[in-house]
């Protein structure tokens, strides 16, 4: 129960008891709990419920389940293994229809099984152990690359703000916005990291404030609403934030309140830079106009994150998941390809 | 139990019976409850325990407590009613330590029954009725000319965002910064109005949304960290808040949240006013430089405003109840002798 969070990727693979272990983010910050996952339909069920959430560690996870459920595929030949392997594909994309990394994970799984049909059914299995470690060693540089690059921004003790959770637990390992603070950590350095604790869903509170406590680090908790006293107090050095896709012109999508973030930031002088894989950038968007902004449920907002109702009945709820901060506004773009403007280089 | 609160004033007194009125704002938003209070330690109770709250409508309610407790005092003389008087005042007093509004009403009663010694008990008695209902009168009025003054920069339709509350459950009736949407609406005039939610407190999401709501006004209830998008969406026309002191500079002490608030405004081009009557502002602070800021406890971020963690043991939090909004970035201050800007007049 009291494990320390840091000991744990947040996605791995269990080879001798073939099993997805994952830390269940349901039960945190109360409790850190290591499911142990060998059924397709508990894969599912854990990327549904949101037990593992954020795009990379997704991603991670439906390839290792992926691997893990077809490994015991009673199929004696390809085309049996196949039809095996595309219907647990399809049930696990449907468990987050809007997750891109899902569809993409699976997609390459699907080609190194494809790509390997003419090699025995066991070392088609061995080909996609292989694709899904590497797609979990892929994560885990890009987020290491993402906090070597960060790092060049800091010095040791300084004030870091951050929204929403782009750490460790939405990744396998360090995540983004989050890397340069646990890459730091490895080397001795520390930080005063202030978490908006990021309403609705409150994955700031819950997650960031959790993996920040638990790798030692100076972590101190607002309301989003505090984010401008803090800033006047000159407490803060730089704001990293994660995001979920950067237009062409890099305007940003990313966890509602990123560009009232952003808008402060400019307003006291502050830098605010956005850490993302390169490939978060969509060059078939030209600009925030041509990203849709995804709306959730009112209860979200009016239940908090268990069930209490807490507004009237009758009033409306606005309640958009992401916002988009224009590309004005942002320092720089903090990738594993070093620190980006826009126009963005080719892929 | 379904009561329309907009039937209530926030605090009255029955003269019938003899008791404070109150509507229970520690029931808001689920249920509609008036409180009948007629012994001291009730009273006492429901401003410390914010059944009652809001400066104003606590300065009516210690006034009109007390005349009730004071009505029923056994003394016949009077050097033994001024002592139970005395007692009664000093208990009401230590409900709300900072609440300036209620030493300042309890004064004014003490001062009327001092200034009528001379009669009898009886008449004293009825000189504390009307120096209470004077209270509550000059309430009413100063938030109906607030109203009025803020309506002349409203036209029928308009988008209006609030924080925190600053309604008629902040006062007796109208309130500050929701004045003149209700005002309008006894004109028949409606409005769009976007309120924060208001962390840590949720006032905005308890206590505005349900009295717009009760209003028949079109009310949306977003969390804090979406004003930045409801304002680039171009739904807001104007933003109006209360505030707590406004220094002589025009700095401004106002629910945590507010300064952020005028930030966004100022980017996004939309004018930002401060609603308040004249007594708040405070000629002996020359600037918010020398506003102090009261911190409140972490378990109201880590808690909620009931009782389940939900944030990691170990994390620090910094939860200031106010922040300070620069006067440049205020647009004007609505009060009951107009719409003003600094300097502002003498009193």
């Amino acid at each position: 129960m009291n494990k320390n969070v840091m000991d744990y990727d947040t996605v791995s693979l269990d080879d001798d008891e073939g099993a997805l272990l994952i830390i269940d983010q349901t039960k945190l910050p109360n409790d850190v709990e290591i499911l142990r996952l060998t059924k397709l339909e508990d894969i599912h069920r854990a990327i549904y419920t949101l037990q593992v959430r954020g795009a990379p560690a997704i991603g991670v996870a439906a390839a290792i389940g992926l691997y893990i459920v077809v490994k015991n595929l009673d199929a004696d030949c390809w085309d049996d293994f196949y039809t095996g392997l595309k219907a647990a594909k399809d049930y696990l994309a449907s468990a987050r229809p809007t997750a891109v990394n899902l569809f993409w994970a699976l997609d390459r799984m699907e080609q190194a099984a494809v790509s390997n049909k003419s090699l025995s059914l066991c070392d088609v299995k061995k080909a996609l152990r292989d694709e899904a470690m590497s797609i979990r060693d892929e994560d885990i540089a890009v987020c290491r690359a993402i906090g070597e690059h960060g790092l060049t921004l800091l010095k040791n003790g300084d004030g870091i703000l951050t929204h929403c959770n782009a750490g460790q637990l939405a990744a396998v390992r360090y995540g983004t916005a989050l890397a340069p603070v646990h890459l730091g950590r490895e080397r001795g350095m520390n930080f005063r990291v202030f978490t908006d604790e990021t309403r609705p869903l409150l994955q700031g509170a819950r997650l960031s404030a959790f993996e920040l406590v638990a790798d030692g680090v100076d972590t101190t908790l607002i309301c989003d609403n505090m984010a401008s006293q803090v800033l006047k107090n000159g407490w803060v050095n730089i704001i990293f934030t994660g995001c979920d896709r950067v237009a062409a012109n890099g305007d940003t999508a990313n966890k509602i309140g990123t560009s009232g973030l952003a808008i402060l930031a400019k307003h006291y002088g502050v830098p605010f830079y956005v850490c993302a894989p390169f490939s978060t950038i969509d060059a078939a968007a030209a600009s925030g106009a041509d990203i849709v902004i995804e709306q959730r449920p009112p209860n979200e907002v009016t239940e908090l994150w268990y069930k209490r109702r807490m507004a009237p009945n009758g009033v409306k709820v606005y309640n958009p998941a992401f916002d988009v901060t224009d590309n004005a506004l942002i320092t720089g773009f903090v990738t594993e390809k070093g620190i980006l403007h826009p126009p963005f280089p080719p892929k």
